[in-house]
């Protein structure tokens, strides 16, 4: 009920404001015994932080994480997890002191202006406040917890995010590549059209423009079982999940908007019974998804992301006095926000699963391990 | 936490198999003091009953929905709601005793019968027991309550659904009539493509196939503020709510998927004050909710519907006992599911935003009224 | 956040009023493949049905309950829960129709007639409406569900419940024996206090007045582990249970109200190596619970039931009106409302305790079994 | 479904442990524009903080709290709340470094040491880790938000404690005076007695010993509404805050246990119509609760605390080899913890309020103004 509040029995609580002193999550049920060190969780939040690149903002933030509670040493002397709530705690360095007179007083097209204002009657305008994508790194700490969690209980579980679109430029399928991800400002898995999208987004960075981006998301190693019928189905919480996400205009699992051409011969994902002995699914339509619970398939997840809104050019609005006016962000912005989403798209998918996970096994008992599945569908689908 | 329920102060707690004595909902949490009579639930329940034409089941249910508690006579002699649960019954009727020896041991490709015995170890395989549509009559019925507190409250909102695109398909969003969604049995808003789907249709229908599609589902009359910021988000509810129903895979909000292709100058909703003094937004890309909370513009939600996954060409599978083998859905289904999903889209989208109104009440304090917009922008978004 | 909801992961939600056509609850979350019949649920109904002696009101409901989804015959024939939602289902037999003018517009005092219309304006003033006792049915009902997923993972639990005191009148603990429980109308473990009850409550009943009791419910067979810190403390779920049953005023966990007389020597329950070599406690002043976890000794809860509001006596109130009355309340009541709520705290206890077995299975994993204690303890304590 | 987390709309989450390195609360759900200052806060903490006096822990805490989120200033410059989550924030800074060998490996009678490793299999022992009974600072600092919450939304809203009963000596309700209550270490509403339990408690402190204690919380100026049928019942909810807060073993409702010995007319709290034209009830046996929801009168409980655990005394018990041995407890310990509880009490039934005032004000709508009711018939009942 908590609007703060992501998950069940796994649940990640944060909080914080862009140009407040700090932000954090708190993460509770995380089950004991979980090694689980703050470097770990440093490595993911590194990727998301901003200043990596020209193509993000420029803000200056080491996203330096302090564990403070819920770990303690176990006799071995490894530090794990008590099973006690365990507060992630992140300072805010680059709060830069610019005059926000313009955006103090105008709704910024396309943000949360106009509607935090005509919710709450106040909001923190600074740098967007509690709607600033600054909230984000909180998800991403709390998801690499989770992924601790997946691999505690689960094994060799793999949630790997990559940028599969900019603008009307598409990643090319057959030249999918995971280990190309990290070889590009982009998270790109294809280093063909990764390179052209250097050019392309340094035109629109130098416009001051912004471009929407499709991020996808691929969790392999899920046995099947996770998920419930109904209100509770896996393909509803991960559509929650990214939808939650900044800018996030639209989910799709498996052949997701696509399936409206679909006819049931060419939707079904036919089975067989692989040389290992195990169920083996010749297509992955349904994205590792039926009836809402997880089918041993690779889980695939794809979400639009909308350009950024702040940008040069000078848009018509409104002011909070009700007079017409004009606008235009200056500042240090992302120009491709969606980029920086694909950390965040894993971390979301992660504390999914992390959250079926504990209550699958609450209602049910102990998972089995994921059913083997055709090489790399998720990425092929 | 239940996974039978779905909202929070305004709480939906579904029951009931395809083929087990009867099927209901609990709504819980409704304001005290709404007129409720059961003709009213009817009417919505029937929109989505089978039998109503060729292209959908011919399963024989009359869907007659019984009050059981939380109404009572007001001093006017109204049945009104009295604050307390709401117990809506609906006896199934037409469970056809046919043989079910091969749906029983046969998993069914498209279908939860693999997933649901990987995670339960037993199925009640009837007619898809727990898993089938016969489940949305429950929620058709409990948003009709839902759009009767929206009324009660916030005086006249539309929630309306339309398929918008049938196979490749799509309607011409210049001849969008809402009057004529209810002159066909596709629930289409473009007369001419109605026409031309009969015979498209007809042709699946008699194939034994199926196909997918997309329902659109607008609202409006919602005011500024519903929402909340994180993961209380308007649209992350939206996009669960309509995950949860039978066969969708992907949902969209305004713009949707095709944001990725907009530029920031493209994506920005530009705001006017219009003639009555209030708000006026140039175009609707953000389907009405910015940063998780309406706008007061028309809510604009998409989803695709894959084609209904029983059909009657073989298709390769495995059985229970993990022998190879092929099977076939005879039977009475529907050739294309996502006509009969329309009234649950919108079903779905009246229960997230009674909750949501709920919600902000409790946090915020009453609403105020809805912000005008741009005529139809939901429409033709 | 539904207020006619309980629990988490096993999770109920009940609805109907005393008057209404019937009365339920749906069971979510139970595990699958726990056999289940209804003439298991009836068994714990017919000890709570009314008319079972002259000490209980006399109204004639057979209380028949009816299983209408949620189970479903394994491979063996056996029926059993699949994992979906069970709907329980008891129809209203003897709604009387008598005159309720008295009593519908003039507030009972102790009764929830004056809050009722305080909260929401409206009531069903029909034998108490939905805060009529009635709605106990269902949760004992959903008690025995709880207890079939107790023993079904557990083994051997046992959940009993007595009447330990009656107005001034208490139980001799040295005379405690659980085999009397079913040998009186009063669930007394004392038959020698049993048969003083019978004359006390005969002059009490002939008086038209009514007198309080107390209710002790103690579960043996329960591991250490149940329950966790903080806000989901075992203790803290028990005296919510206890606390939302009819007319309960107050709940003690162990030594109760009187530890506030023990020192800290008195107060520890010392631990020792039993027999059989595990831990042994010499006493239970903690009544099984310690920082909220059970400790596996038996679990101890008491609470006080005040007497039937409903009495002969004229009292006075005021009316709806603002008038100032008298009101006296006949009809069929129970002189001591304690006596029936004996088997409704044993299904609340039950409910608890599953709902947290469930939670426990998901955070931690599988529990271990009961460690032992000091022979009847609780009963002792 | 959060363990570490308390409430539905508004709703705490907090996480620490007693040698962390700090420790806190995240407040959600909170009503915009409620003005809030970090003194505000600080006031009630310093009420619950370790060393005021030689009755309780010397250990040295400055509790001083830090806002880190959800608050800005309004229009008029006044720090208001956002309606975002607020991070309470309080560092530890007098985490003694002893050895911990000796409570490292015993478990401690009465203290939770037993069944957090029977639990996770590991714990913080130092201090007695997230089991301490400094977790209540980070309620006290919430409850602080909730009495602001109550008094923007109510206006005249008192939450008041005291200390009533200490071993077997119980404060004489004649002489209840609630200005004494800051007047004494005990937070005791009568001067005589408390100038007797100096004596009686420095006897017990020398001792090494330690003694139970009841506290009683009475709030006034709460309309009749708050609270819901059935689940959600106020009393339900009290119950339950109030057995969260450490060593709390029993809770009462108005009469509260000795309900038991009244009859129905006894017990029932006549109603007339007062002199300013609204209901009057003639005595309080409800506590200000019927049917679950407030009546308008003083809300009264009270909870019972054991004796501290760690006593200077012997006791027997077993290490976590399985050995018998014995174990004492040297520190800095409170002789009578049920002193602390008080200001803790008072927190949690303002969060309670605090989030039925928002729910009520969801479902129904605005609540009215509180009924007048007899005279401090909370401290007299």
């Amino acid at each position: 009920m908590s609007h703060n509040s992501f998950g069940h029995l796994f649940r990640i609580t944060t909080w914080g404001e862009s140009h407040g002193p700090a932000l954090g999550v708190v993460v509770d049920g995380c089950p004991p015994g979980v090694p689980l060190e703050a470097a770990e969780i440093q490595a993911d939040l590194d990727r998301r932080k901003p200043g990596g690149s020209r193509f993000v903002t420029q803000r200056r933030e080491s996203d330096t994480v302090e564990i403070l509670s819920g770990v303690f040493p176990d006799r071995a002397g490894r530090q794990v997890t008590t099973g006690t709530p365990i507060s992630l705690f992140i300072r805010n360095e680059d709060q830069r002191s610019k005059d926000y007179g313009d955006i103090k007083e105008k709704f910024r097209p396309g943000h949360a202006d106009f509607t935090y204002i005509a919710k709450y009657g106040i909001r923190d305008y600074r740098g967007g406040g509690r709607s600033s994508a600054r909230e984000t790194a909180a998800r991403v700490a709390a998801g690499a917890v989770a992924r601790k969690v997946l691999s505690h209980l689960l094994g060799n579980v793999t949630i790997r995010g990559a940028l599969v679109q900019m603008g009307p430029h598409r990643v090319d399928r057959a030249r999918w590549d995971w280990r190309a991800v990290s070889g590009n400002p982009f998270f790109c898995p294809d280093p063909v059209v990764a390179a052209a999208w250097e050019d392309y987004l340094d035109a629109i960075r130098k416009a001051g423009s912004s471009i929407g981006a499709v991020v996808e998301v691929v969790a392999e190693g899920i046995p099947a079982g996770l998920g419930a019928p109904i209100y509770g189905k896996l393909d509803s919480e991960i559509a929650a999940a990214m939808m939650t996400i900044n800018a996030v205009k639209g989910v799709e699992i498996g052949a997701g908007m696509a399936s409206a051409e679909l006819t049931g011969e060419e939707n079904a994902d036919e089975i067989r019974i692989g040389n290992d002995g195990r169920p083996l699914f010749l297509s992955n339509n349904a994205g590792g998804i039926l009836g809402g619970i997880s089918s041993g398939q690779p889980i695939v997840c794809r979400f639009a992301v909308k350009p950024t809104s702040s940008i040069l050019t000078p848009r018509r609005t409104i002011d909070a006095a009700g007079n017409e006016t004009e606008v235009s962000t200056k500042g240090r912005h992302d120009p491709c926000v969606g980029i920086r989403a694909v950390p965040v798209g894993e971390a979301m998918m992660a504390i999914v699963l992390a959250d079926q996970l504990l209550r699958h096994r609450g209602q049910v008992g102990n998972c089995g391990s994921a059913a083997p599945a055709e090489t790399e569908s998720g990425a092929k689908s």
